[in-house]
């Protein structure tokens, strides 16, 4: 019994309404993402294969913040982080700071198979991608005409209200929302994760948030769950919060329910931290929960419908 | 009761037996460093001005590797990386890829006071403290003839067999040991944990290991322990250790001795894991537990006689 789930980042509902067709397009990208990962799964792909496949299809899609269309920097630049993760062995990589590389969760997965090292950032980073074959692309290959005008807006407001523009906040209040993320169960039973994300609009050049962070955005273990996160990156990095559901589940002896519930509708909550997060248990059981107004996200098991949900 | 403990890194014995001056000035490293973070608990200071305290001056130790005295890179250059968190309201901050900020520790203090950031890496983590006022030294103010001799030698064998100098298992075999820590209980009960380090010797550029990571080399909550490693960083960061062991006490109700026995005696060892931990717990509970033959380590506790260990 395969089952996977996917997101396209958490936030605010958007201030000016979607119209149909831009909504559509959302859906869209989202039913082509979960596709990607299904058909490895359908045919008795690993786990870890069909994470990075649904995960590369969201990076190539310019409508989300991650890859192709992420949101760019203080310094007009994109810088990426991705990461990945196999439950079965607990291999893992993660990149951070990337300028260059067409599919970061792609550079993430040569990582973790190399077992070298799990964790690669910046300009090291892309000489290891060089070395291993990755193609380099242009910086402005990530950067589409709508973030450039996102870049603007927020540059605007930052000479205007320094203050409130400085806060992480920012990014939840600007759809479309955020990082990408993917937890698969394959049929054999095993558990992967893997997000990617151009992190918090106008951020400072060199900050790296939850998501390339094993244990923070991202976590497997064959032995408990599977998680992807999205959403106040500092916030997750301080909860350890992909683990933090693991251990729920490994050492309280939660359900993946109930562990999901009580971390992001009571502690996040009550913490002041927004955002949400998809997960895959090893019995095959989801959960996609969050405490924003919106989180786009889809989930198929087999032998059952896909579903798509914006908010 | 305040409680410190801190660790200079754990490894393999030297395989040439320390002459008696040489453990001496190891032994005084360590005295020195605990009695700078005594100092503060003892007159009512606060855990996180106390680990701060000392790890700076084990930083600024040459003989331990952070900052003054890291290791090399395969590119001969010291990046340095660091973390500290504040157990009492999970404030953190966390530096990496640092060159030329002469306590990495005390960067990352500042990203925990300012939080806008929890995670800031590289050129834009040195540009943040050039704003914030640290003065920057050059390189090479870290890089001491030991290291430069380690990194030659380092460089011959890799000419030699470079399969087996790329192993990361190469820096524990490399005395002196690693990375430094501490972990603190004020009287007030708040609990806090640092750690600083020059990585693995060799290490490919871009490379970040455990201990800037919060859950995986650091963390503090003051409901549950805090904790700092050293050892296999990329092992450490899959087990995502720190947090582990506040998870096995938050959710599995161990006691601290229990956690890090449990985790350090047979998980990581299971795993093939090599390294220690040092941990304090909300009741002044010290744990100092190594799977390695040696871990440089040092505590005290209110009223008691302070104690340190080489091996």
């Amino acid at each position: 019994m395969y089952a996977l789930a996917i997101h396209g980042g958490a936030g605010a509902l958007p201030r000016v309404p979607f119209t149909a067709a831009r909504e559509n397009a959302y859906r869209q990208g989202l039913m082509q993402a979960l596709d990607a990962g299904e058909r490895v799964l359908e045919r008795g792909g690993c786990a870890l294969d069909a994470v990075e496949a649904a995960v590369a299809s969201l990076e190539d899609d310019p409508l989300f913040n991650a890859a192709h269309g992420a949101v760019l920097t203080a310094d007009g630049t994109v810088e990426l982080d991705a990461a990945i993760m196999d439950g079965s062995d607990l291999r893992a990589g993660a990149v951070a700071l990337i300028r260059h590389v067409r599919n970061p969760v792609r550079l993430a997965r040569r990582l973790l198979e190399d077992a070298a090292h799990v964790f690669l950032v910046g300009a090291g980073a892309e000489r290891f991608a060089a070395q291993a074959g990755f193609s380099l692309v242009a910086n402005d290959y990530f950067i589409t005409p709508e973030r450039q005008q996102q870049f603007e807006a927020l540059r605007q407001r930052r000479l205007h209200s320094p203050a409130a523009a400085a806060s992480a906040a920012i990014a939840l209040e600007e759809p479309p929302f955020g990082t990408v993320g993917a937890v698969a169960r394959d049929q054999a039973g095993a558990l992967a994760a893997a997000t990617s994300t151009g992190g918090t609009a106008g951020k400072h050049a060199g900050r790296i948030g939850d998501s390339p962070v094993i244990g923070a955005g991202t976590y497997a273990d064959n032995q408990s769950c599977a998680v992807s996160t999205t959403g106040h990156g500092e916030w997750f990095l301080r909860t350890v919060q992909a683990y933090d559901i693991a251990a729920r589940l490994r050492y309280g002896g939660c359900s993946l329910r109930a562990a999901v519930s009580e971390a992001i509708e009571r502690r996040l909550v009550a913490l002041g931290a927004a955002g949400g997060l998809i997960a895959v248990d090893q019995h095959g059981e989801i959960a996609m929960e969050r405490n924003t107004p919106a989180m786009f996200r889809a989930s198929v098991r087999a032998g059952e419908p896909a579903s798509v949900h914006l908010i």
